[in-house]
């Protein structure tokens, strides 16, 4: 099946970047995450949606691996997609690419768990998986 | 003489929020620091131009006035212009609010000092403050 | 009357720097907050406690001023006292100094509202100005 | 072979958490960093040394499995020691651990590989490689 991948591009803003004169690799993580909000709005619906309804998708695990380096002022693109969603769990994948030449600049992948207000693990809302797995 | 005042639009990232369940009052000076780097870039050039000659702008002073809390998800938009040009000083202004509303969130400005490789306080070129007048 | 200055001593972090080669100005915005944290963990409360009231004192002001760059692994002491508690309102002042030299890198305020639960403006209230009063 | 694991500890800060009312999956990143600065000064050097001598360390590879939320003002505790040293490459490991309790919040590791000021791909310095290997 077709994943559908959904990109978003932006500036590197100045503050992302740190002494070694490139973007911090922490900086990707909050990239990842700006991807993954955009791919729930491009499907019609925003996680703050989710946070409404009680629940919470907390970050379980997270990888990057950091190809070449990115600048101030570049523009990237983040492009995500969804690995795998279970009832439970659910796998976002994401590329980032300088966004005119298309280089590869980084790729990992997050790995999250719902959670309830109490911090309890809860199992994702039918609705909401079904809406994940058109992805 | 007219100001002129360049617009950045985009929205809250997750990882600008805090506990309070709102915009944390450090993410806004990074908000100012790109509607800056976009007034640049709008104008026809880049801050990284002006590094690669040597040159770097450092913040002397910031102020913020928090007056609307904002939130994750929510369209923002950055109107930044220039206050003032010295020959070693320029100031920028900035109003941030909420991109369909146009409600206020917040103002402020920055000002920033030229110096050089050596940290050493320098005049901005000839060249910069004509341009940054134009402004 | 004395003020009580409260000092928090802690190494500067990579991630705190940008491409300029010293700390970016937003980073101290974040060691004001650990500053005033540290305040009141000196007096014995914890900002966490004021939060399980249903209490929240947000930022409505800020200044810093940057006198002098602060640069990775340099050990940074942020001195923070309270200039004035009213019943709604209560403003820190900041100093930021080198630890060793004691240099002073950067000076500021914070102005903060009370609020609660629903955003609305609320009183401080009068066990927690005691508190800051004392300082 | 004993590994020497250097422990680092300090409080939360307010703006490391995010409107999950816990700690934002990216300041562990910003953590790991400060858990590695701090095992280089602990053996008798700085990592801006190593930047002096016209090196880089950057992260190739980041891996963060997140176990137990952190919460504000909590001290945690970020156990770090070197997994293995390579003419090229250098990986860290780690292990974060609230303070008093010692439960684990989440490991992982990064990868490093050390570069010029060129951006090439560059030999660690032998002197630093036995730096490195002492842990």
């Amino acid at each position: 099946m077709q994943k559908s991948v959904v990109e978003t591009t932006f500036h590197i803003r100045y503050a992302e970047t740190d002494q070694m004169g490139i973007v911090h690799h922490a900086s990707y993580v909050v990239w990842l995450e700006e991807g993954r909000s955009s791919w729930l709005r491009a499907h019609g619906k925003s996680y703050a949606q989710f946070e409404r309804e009680g629940l919470m998708l907390a970050v379980s695990d997270l990888q990057v691996r950091y190809i070449q380096a990115a600048c101030y002022d570049q523009r990237v693109t983040i492009r995500c997609w969804i690995d795998e969603v279970r009832s439970r769990q659910v796998q976002f994948n994401y590329e980032i690419v300088e966004a005119e030449s298309k280089a590869i600049l980084a790729n990992g992948y997050t790995k999250h768990v719902c959670i309830d207000q109490h911090g309890k693990a809860a199992k994702i809302p039918e609705s909401w998986q079904q809406f994940l797995r058109q992805g």
